[in-house]
């Protein structure tokens, strides 16, 4: 389904995890060895595939754009490893983390290394504006996490507060790759924009599914166990429905304060299931979505087009 | 007596503080605080002092060098809190660490937020050659590190590895700084070879030095207690030299072997005192700050090339 999306620039892809895999071409084994398999999963590659799309409608020039769809993925993937480390995750992808392999100290210390790699070849694209706003990303996506540890088991928070949570931590990494695939491109003021909407819309959209499937999924589907935002105390959107619809008796509210954890998150998990929830999280999902496709007919009609709208309805509905 | 060696670039030294305390006033009070926190310690400025002295042979431009500099003890401080949070250390200068303050799940996200901050102002240097040099050299710092934790109390180093690792860990961000400094007024290629070369030379001896004080510095002068590279299983070159004394019966043998931890560390602690492995160590230390002023009779003469030798003399000496 994503490679029929991604055929546009399919053979370009391949050439971004062709990057990945010299990255992996360290000095020492051991580092060789850990960037091998923390850059080998079976990700979606999404956000160095948008980088391509959002590329394709001026003046395509792979000698920028696949050093920068390179970097956004290092950058993905270094804030994957330093999630897992403080998470304490121990699967993601189907794969024990970085952290159950090789301890929390080393993916600390390999998550920087990859954020370095990623600015470098950030670096690489020539252009002082990404690279800045390479660096700004990073920034916001940071304090995005920061937040959410700050707002860990606190039952106080606003729909909005979540909005904007995921907005930081996730979103604004879609829009890094679309802005820069539409800046490298040398697109016009008014398409850069469309497409920075366009990848910060479709972010949000993504992290709702991502947060739904963590209360529908299944952990085969989605390579790790679900559930796991409840036992981390980060309330999503599914978790804030359920607090409104039952005010008073919520299993959210008693694990938050620490009653019977796991007796706890299987009761929400349950209780959201069973109602019409997740239809109204996918309600909001598709809304972000649509919102993201509104202003692409601003933009030259061509298969990348096709393919962003593809990819948020794909997005819209996915399950894994 | 830094602040007599700091004199030709005290003024604007004040300046980078500033930009500092600028970083701090985040949009989120607990990031501001947090910031604040770990931008305030009483840091003795060396590598934001060296990228300031470094631009004074040629164009001296503060709009190029006061953020660069900035860049530089931001990087530096990043990597402090994620040192200490990995190695779960509850005190440095003298005061208790981020990860103790605030746990070490939101010290290794500041220390993110820090790496981005740092590269926002290497990119306010408007000098790409000067951002890849920035993000290259987080990169081998990275790898230094990860290098350090791989050969944890593995008793088979030699000299060698130990000076590579140094290399990587240290004396690699004190040659960005001097090297920046040289690029950004505009120095001829030698001129920027000979600085960097300085930096590379005085950041190795710094850690020599820092490693002797971890055995004969008390707490009070270090801010933070004495024999933790051994307790961290990290063989420094005063335990390598006692290693070559002692090939059989030796504390660190047995530490390193996890045999009465405390008792061993404080063993061998007292036997490098007692001996004259700490002169051998500092004698090291002199012929690398040798090293690092051979050459700069060839930069113009000034005074901030006499306070790079001074600041050379002093590190060579320095007991805190």
């Amino acid at each position: 389904m994503l490679s029929k999306i991604y055929e546009p620039i399919q053979e370009d892809l391949v050439k971004v995890v062709d990057s990945l895999k010299r990255v992996s071409k360290a000095d020492f084994s051991w580092l060789s060895e850990m960037l091998d398999y923390s850059l080998g999963g079976r990700g979606k590659r999404i956000r160095p595939a948008l980088t391509l799309l959002s590329g394709k409608f001026y003046n395509y020039n792979l000698d920028y754009l696949q050093p920068m769809a390179t970097a956004v993925e290092l950058m993905h993937t270094a804030t994957l490893v330093h999630d897992d480390a403080i998470d304490k995750s121990r699967v993601r992808r189907g794969r024990p983390t970085i952290n159950s392999m090789w301890g929390e100290e080393k993916a600390v210390l390999l998550g920087d290394y990859l954020f370095a790699k990623a600015g470098e070849f950030a670096t690489n694209t020539q252009n002082l504006q990404v690279v800045r706003l390479f660096t700004q990303t990073l920034g916001t996506i940071s304090s995005g996490e920061l937040s959410q540890t700050f707002s860990a088991f606190n039952l106080k928070q606003s729909r909005e507060d979540y909005l904007q949570r995921i907005s930081r931590k996730t979103a604004s990494l879609f829009s890094l790759a679309t802005e820069s695939g539409a800046i490298l491109s040398q697109a016009p003021e008014k398409s850069i924009q469309v497409l920075k909407d366009y990848g910060c819309n479709l972010g949000i959209a993504f992290q709702i599914v991502d947060d739904i499937l963590d209360f529908v999924g299944t952990e085969e589907e989605m390579g790790k166990p679900v559930g796991s935002d409840l036992a981390q105390g980060t309330l999503t959107l599914p978790a804030i429905l359920l607090l409104e619809r039952y005010p008073e008796d919520n299993p959210v509210r008693k694990l938050f304060r620490n009653e019977d954890k796991q007796k706890n998150i299987a009761l929400a998990i349950e209780l959201v299931r069973d109602s019409s929830i997740v239809e109204k999280c996918y309600t909001v999902t598709a809304d972000y979505c649509a919102k993201a496709c509104r202003n692409l007919n601003l933009l030259p009609d061509n298969d990348s087009r096709r393919a962003l709208i593809e990819l948020a309805e794909y997005i819209a509905k996915r399950k894994r």
